[in-house]
């Protein structure tokens, strides 16, 4: 396996001022493409931390990738100080050049000297062209080593990368051509738990490559060739033996989220989604609607903060309100059905609760979440608890709720067919 | 300044499986206490690297943090590295497992070996009460320099840091006790033209420290003591000269988000809100909703997905839909006005759009966003459009949707106030 270390500069990473995405992306990346992430440093714009950063990396490592600090701004240095560690000139490159003063121009801006430090590369570099910015990425092979310098914007690495940066590294064959792992979701279970579950079926095959994630009430189990180098198939085999152990709590193979898992259910059965949400305020739509082509399934969803919107848009009884209060199992059925007819969609799930940190009381501490659903099986509501912050109460209740309906798509779809089946024999 | 050096544990960091929360947490904090860090370093789970890591660490720091793998599973490993590398021998704490094993009893669950792993410390360090979880954290202090070790999942870590961690620190006189820097956040303006525009204020004071942070259409400015050591009412001066240059663009000082701005106006004006969008998809309630108290302020907001949940929950007119189309400036007007008479609020902002990656057309192409606002001071529409993927799409059309509700806000109190003082000198 070759050495690949990422080296992300930018002191707004380490003073908390902006997340470290680069990390995930490109770690999920690499690691699809068989060339897991050794490590990551995260170092600040200085010349003198960036030079010791990536002289560490450039002695251990066989691939080098660096984000960050290739603009045009007093904190970018990147360019320079790796210059310097490799010995070698910066060179103006007159293409990038013509091609980023062509830039300013369309956008009606003049260029200046700061811009122009740009259009520089080390020497035998090549310059990645960026579509999406100004600052070209560097690709540089040297020693039998390769460098990967890429801009520090989001909007511009990610297609930099997919466009310009693995034909690169598949030319000079880092590249693995297959999925380099298998991973199984699972929901509502804790990790030990789920490494309890296939524990013994670990144990059958020694030296096969384990790793868990724990996010959010889901775990994931990626299972990977490791020391005995299992093929393909072999992987597969036991993440279906995993899969059966797990039994309702696997969600899928790969990295749909729950809810591209239940949009797909409701795909397949030409189905239609509402939603009313109270205590989550947004979040459970945005799961849905954060996934292309959600717009075929899902219709609309009621963010119902007040009870006057609760009445208004979803047509909860008043009555039930005053009886029963906000944050109850009637009025989270009520939101359910009341968005499903309001909005005419086949299915509607409902969140209602109290997120906190204030508005709770002994009978019903921060935390305490009802949950709402109606379908053409029929009509339920649940009662959970979450712990944590606001943010915390928020994410889990929408990651619940959304478990929670897909294990709903799941039971009444088996009974159907059990139904079905019976029917057809008898 | 005392070296600061965070390690992160984990494959699921390397492997794009988790974000790396733990950095901008942590990193926010530390430099909100003048101890900014100095670097992160993340590495896999294997002792190997761990050891190499903590001991480069552990030579050129004076304080390190470890974040992960003091749990109970199999790739919980960083306990034995680090005191293999401290040459420490790992002791039973009878009071941890004695905490630990009450914790298993209330939840019903059995005690393995592999849970009592968590009972062990290097000898010399104290254990870190866990009030969220089962594994303690671990602090110790040798040979001049600090260890910290704190255990993986959020919610453990947080409260841990700041109820155990950071009176440690504070005893040991790690920590500064006021702010250790001033910020400015601005929205609107690309952060090289921040930077033009603020320069000639920064060259007044030689020595100034300095940091750009772009995220999203926001761009924050932290001046802090730097090599001149700039006492905390000289930072606030210059502060106020940089807001004066910034006029508009100048969202405020410190940390609040542009939904914070937004509902602290409202709650001084003592208005309510009401919100409906379409592309954005519950994103907007949701940057409103994660805000505490805001239930005060903020009353519903409707997800009109399809055009029957626009006519049928916010009363567009099916004759504007059928006339100028799903995303014109008529239909998010009607939206806002549609949610502010629905939802019986005084303020509402609307969004609709295309978010991609399909469904666009030549005239209006993918990122296309019509803007709606209606408040006392009248009702206005707006077009833009927001270039990259999907969920960057949707995340520009909301920030860039209550920036202008926010410059519109500000806008119509200072002529109220003009026409107000017109009013008294006439």
């Amino acid at each position: 396996m070759k050495k690949l270390d990422l080296l992300t500069l930018g002191d707004e990473l380490l003073l908390g001022l902006r997340a470290n995405s680069h990390l995930d992306y490109l770690g999920g990346e690499f690691a699809r493409h068989g060339l897991p992430l050794r490590r990551n440093l995260v170092v600040r714009d200085e010349p003198a931390d960036i030079e010791a950063a990536f002289r560490d990396c450039w002695q251990s490592a066989v691939i080098v990738v660096t984000t960050g600090g290739l603009g045009p701004t007093s904190d970018d240095n990147t360019r320079e100080a790796i210059a310097r560690v490799l010995g070698l000139p910066l060179e103006l490159d007159p293409a990038a050049e013509a091609a980023i003063s062509e830039r300013f121009l369309r956008a009606h801006r003049t260029m200046t000297d700061d811009d122009r430090k740009q259009c520089y590369r080390p020497r035998g570099a090549q310059l990645l062209p960026n579509r999406h910015g100004t600052a070209p990425g560097i690709y540089l092979e040297k020693d039998g080593k390769i460098l990967v310098m890429l801009p520090g914007p989001t909007n511009e690495l990610r297609p930099m990368f997919v466009n310009e940066v693995l034909p690169h590294l598949q030319e000079a064959g880092a590249l693995q051509s297959s999925e380099a792992y298998l991973q199984l979701r699972t929901a509502g279970v804790p990790e030990i738990q789920v490494e309890q579950r296939i524990r013994p079926i670990v144990n059958k095959y020694p030296g096969l490559g384990l790793a868990f994630c724990a996010h959010q009430g889901q775990v994931d189990v990626r299972i990977a060739p490791g020391a005995r180098d299992f093929g393909p198939g072999e992987l597969k085999a036991i993440g279906q033996e995993m899969r059966a152990v797990l039994d309702e709590d696997f969600v899928c193979f790969g990295h749909m989220t729950l809810a591209e898992v239940v949009l797909e259910e409701l795909h397949a059965r030409g189905a239609t989604l509402a939603l009313a949400e109270s205590c989550t305020g947004g979040l459970l739509a945005n799961a849905f609607t954060d996934i292309p082509g959600a717009s075929e399934i899902f219709l609309g969803s009621v963010v119902s903060y007040s009870n006057d919107a609760k009445v208004q848009l979803l047509d909860v009884p008043e009555i039930i309100l005053a009886q029963h209060g906000a944050v109850s199992a009637e009025t989270a059925l009520a939101m359910a059905t009341g968005a499903a007819e309001r909005i005419g969609a086949d299915y509607a799930l409902s969140i209602t609760g109290l997120a906190g940190p204030t508005g709770g009381t002994a009978e019903l501490p921060v935390g305490t979440v009802f949950l709402g659903y109606t379908s053409p099986n029929g009509a339920w509501s649940r009662k959970v608890h979450y712990s944590g912050d606001r943010l915390t109460v928020k994410a889990r209740a929408v990651h619940g709720a959304i478990d929670w309906m897909r294990r709903k798509l799941l039971k009444y779809q088996a009974v159907d067919l059990l139904a079905a089946s019976a029917g057809s024999s008898s």
